[in-house]
Formats: C-alpha cells, sequence, structure tokens
C-alpha cells in the first residue's frame, strides 16, 4: 500500500515534479476495499469535523491545485459532499476581477479565511499568482510600481511563506494539495468532456490551449513547491491519474490533520452544568 | 521650525516614549501662519491625490493610533475633509465583534486595504491586537490553540512586519502616525468632554477607566513601535498636545508620502490619441 508520508513534503525535501509518480503505485486492493476504507474514512471525518466545530480551536483550510481535469471538483464533492455544509464552506478562485487586480493579491483570499472551528476548501487559491500569473507574465498588465517587479516571484514565495506561518500561528491550519495528473491522461479526460454531453459545459478552447504551456506549468508547480512547502504548511503531490485513488488518500490526508489537531466537544462548567440540571428540572416538572 | 526627520522611526533607531516631546518644541510661528501653512499643504494633497487616484500604480494607508483624546478623529476630518470622497476611505476599528473574534487578527482588516490609486484612513487598527489585547491579557479569552500563546506578542509583531512588507512589495505604502499626547492633555480633554454638551457622547466612564492603564498602554506603544519601526513602514510620533500643530505635522508627513510616490495622470497612447481627436470631431460637427 502506498504511504501518506512518502508524498508529504516540507522544507527538508525538494520535488523534481517528473520524479514523481501520477500512477498510484502498489494498490494491491480492490476496487471494493478502496471504496469500503472511503466510506470508513468519511465517517471518522464527519465525527471530528462535528467536534471541531464545536471546540473551535482550530480553523482547516484544505487547498486544491492541479492542471485543468486534475480532479479538483470531483474531489470536492466525494471527500467533502458528506460534511455538514454548516461547517464547510468552498471557494473557488476563477480569474480575478477589474476590483480584484486593482488590490493586493490576497485581498480577495482574506475574507475566505475560516474562522476557527471551521473548514474552508479553497478550489485553486493565492498560488495561482505565482502559477499562471507566472507562466503567462500576467503581472505586467497589473499596472505595479517599478519596485514590485524585481524578483516578483522570489518576493511572493516569501510573502505566502510568511502568509502561510501568520494563519499557523493564529491557529488556521493548511492542507496543500496538488493534484499530480499525466499529460496523457488529461487528454483523455477533455476528450471525454467533447463526448459526453453532460460535461460539454466544463470544455472551453482555453483549457486546450493551456495545454501548450504544460512544461511551463510543471516547472511553476515545482518552483511554488519547492519554494512553499514548509513544516506548519506542507505539500502533499497526489498522483491524480486513478480519480477514486487520488480522492481515497485525500481523504486520508484530511482525516490525519483532524487527528493532529485532535477537536474535543467544549467542557461545561460547573455553573453549566447547574444550569443544564435547572433545564432538566424545568421541563421534567412542566404540567 | 520643527523637522519632520526628528520624528520619524525606523530599524534604524529605537526610541523612548517618555524622551520624546508631547509639546512641540521650536514653534515660532503664529497662529495664522500655522493656518496658511495648513491651507497650502491641504490643496498640495488634493492635487496629489487627484493624480494618485488617476495613475493607480500605488494605494496609500494613513495609519492613526494614539490614547483615547490624543485627536485622531480631529486629525481625519480637519486634514482628510478636504480630499475628494471618491479617492478616500476611512475606517474606524473598534472593539471587534463576536465573529471577528473568531477569526485571525488580520481578517477584518484586509477587506479595508486600499486598491492602488486609492487611500485608506485606518481610525486605529491592527495595532489594537498588540495594545488592548496585551494591556488587558485579552488573548487568553480568544480560544486560541496552546501553540499561538507563547511568545504571542514577539510573534504578532514580526507577523505585523511580514505583513507590512507584503503590502509595500505589492504597491501599498503605510503611513504610520502615533499622536503621543501627555496624561495631563488628556485629563483636560476628557474634562472638557464634560462640560461641552456637544462632546458629551464622546466620553464613556470606560475611557476614565483606560486612563488607569496608562503606563502599561505607553509601554505596550513603546514597544510595539520599535519592534515594527522599518524603511518600508517607518513610524512617525507626533507630538499631540498643541492639536493645531499636529494636525499641521500630520498634513506635512502625508504630503511627503504622496511626493515621494510622484504620482502621475496616465500616458495616452497614439490610439488613444486619435480617439480623442476623433471625438473631438464629431462633437464639433454636431449640428
Amino acid at each position: 500500500m502506498y504511504n501518506i508520508k512518502d508524498m508529504t513534503f516540507d522544507e527538508d525535501n525538494k520535488i523534481n515534479l517528473s520524479d514523481l509518480p501520477c500512477q498510484p503505485d502498489n494498490i494491491t486492493e480492490s476496487k471494493e476495499e478502496i471504496q469500503n476504507r472511503m466510506e470508513d474514512n468519511l465517517k471518522e471525518i464527519n465525527k471530528y469535523q462535528d467536534k471541531l466545530y464545536a471546540g473551535k480551536t482550530e480553523g482547516v483550510i484544505i487547498l486544491l491545485q492541479g492542471m485543468d481535469a486534475a480532479g479538483k471538483d470531483g474531489l470536492v464533492s466525494h471527500v467533502m459532499g458528506g460534511i455538514n455544509p454548516q461547517g464547510v464552506d468552498v471557494y473557488s478562485f476563477k480569474s480575478p476581477s477589474a476590483e480584484e487586480l486593482a488590490h493586493d493579491y490576497l485581498w480577495r483570499i482574506m475574507p475566505c479565511i475560516p474562522e476557527r472551528g471551521k473548514i474552508a476548501i479553497f478550489n485553486r487559491s493565492y498560488y495561482e499568482d505565482v502559477l499562471v500569473v507566472k507562466v503567462h507574465k500576467l503581472y505586467l498588465n497589473q499596472n505595479l510600481p517599478a519596485r514590485c517587479l524585481d524578483d516578483i516571484f522570489e518576493a511572493r514565495y516569501k510573502q505566502i511563506n510568511h502568509f502561510e506561518k501568520y494563519l499557523w500561528e493564529n491557529g488556521i491550519r493548511i492542507v496543500k494539495i496538488f493534484l499530480h495528473l499525466s499529460k496523457d491522461e488529461q487528454k483523455k479526460r477533455l476528450l471525454s468532456r467533447i463526448n459526453d454531453e453532460s460535461k460539454n459545459w466544463k470544455l472551453s478552447m482555453a483549457d486546450v490551449k493551456e495545454r501548450g504551456f504544460w512544461d511551463d506549468y510543471q516547472s511553476a508547480y515545482q518552483d511554488a513547491i519547492n519554494a512553499t512547502a514548509s513544516h506548519c504548511a506542507p505539500w502533499h503531490i497526489i498522483p491524480a491519474d486513478k480519480k477514486p485513488v487520488a480522492r481515497l488518500i485525500a481523504s486520508e490526508i484530511i482525516l490525519r490533520t483532524l487527528k493532529d489537531i485532535d477537536p474535543k466537544y467544549p467542557k461545561l462548567s460547573d455553573d453549566m452544568r447547574k444550569e443544564i440540571k435547572e433545564c432538566e428540572n424545568t421541563l421534567k416538572s412542566e404540567k
């Protein structure tokens, strides 16, 4: 069986994306076994989430990145779909608006940082500002003052590290997941969007054109991951060519984080216990 | 005449607040001269602000801190009151709400970061999280996980430095102003709020109680200023016991920042020039 530790990277290990598998190794489990483990994990995630929501000491961000068709949307619905929606918010970060572009790049992110007790899912994120913005040199169109353009990506990697450390130090954990898809599998998935009418809406010529920049994106991802993998916000690189396995792995990474938080229902004070006793007596003595 | 340089502090100079004057030294100007200079400054600020708004390369935050009755509200209305309100937003940060307290402390600040081209005035700010929160140990009531409580203020000073550097590197300047009021002058001003009915609403018993923590506040301010004065976000410590002089000094600090930004109206491209020519011809040939 695969080991999640082998997919977890912090500042102590630098990666070369092309050395890492898009096909999961050593999967000996049957389809049913994978399905069963997934169901068990979802039940456990649900239990922990309920305690997290009650205890309110930490917030969690699950941050998903990956090429088009890597399985981000499916992961959101299959892994997080069963959780009480009161405790979970999903944010999809698309191309920024004119108003967003007139601001610093974390401006649109910050309102989505969860309060303690809640889980936020980021479908794409501020990492786009060191990915698509780097590949297409979009920062040149953003009317930034000259001092911001020197070593802009080196500066942004540092800013992101500081931001993630700030979140860690203020009670927010980030689970950063990169869905590592192969170029061949992307082609298959994009073609299937053409052949399946229910998926047509997900395809645009833009996606196909972006494929032309595949190597630039891989290189931008590799640089960003190496520069921002840290102890307080490690990167997880999940082989993404087999959807059910990718989702199972993601569920285990999320579960491991929740176990590590070890959320607890709030303890009642003696006064609160007394009040509850009084409530009970009042209710029982009602005529 | 005073020198603004003597009131500007970055990481190279540590301060001792009790050594710095609350009464401005060397003011030889008459009341009328001060008034005239103020009016000249406001006109100039207005001109620069118009260019800033048109050019949209940098945003400006004017961040005001000081004890109760130090003159923050008056500074906002007298120095910034004449500026085109389309380009200026004022944010007063009061006691945080329950929702704000459930989040990280920059969560309520970030939506107020100006877009490039605009000026935001912060009447109090995230510095309250290392001032009142420190003086009254409020962080102990905020249900933070244990890891956040070690050296919490040392950690926050660093977080604030990183945050202000992030803003600088993304086109936002911060002008940090501390209105340095004496304890005697505060007493006079609080008493005048009692004697003047139009000022009664500004006084509460809480203000008077906070006076009891005067030394703790001075010490928290001194620590915060020393830890967060930097080249990209220096602190300005303005003697605040004479309101007209404090406002004049503030106007000069703001003006100096705008001059340093050196905003310019956008240059028209040849195509845009052509279009304007066409507009002119169309308008003139109208019957």
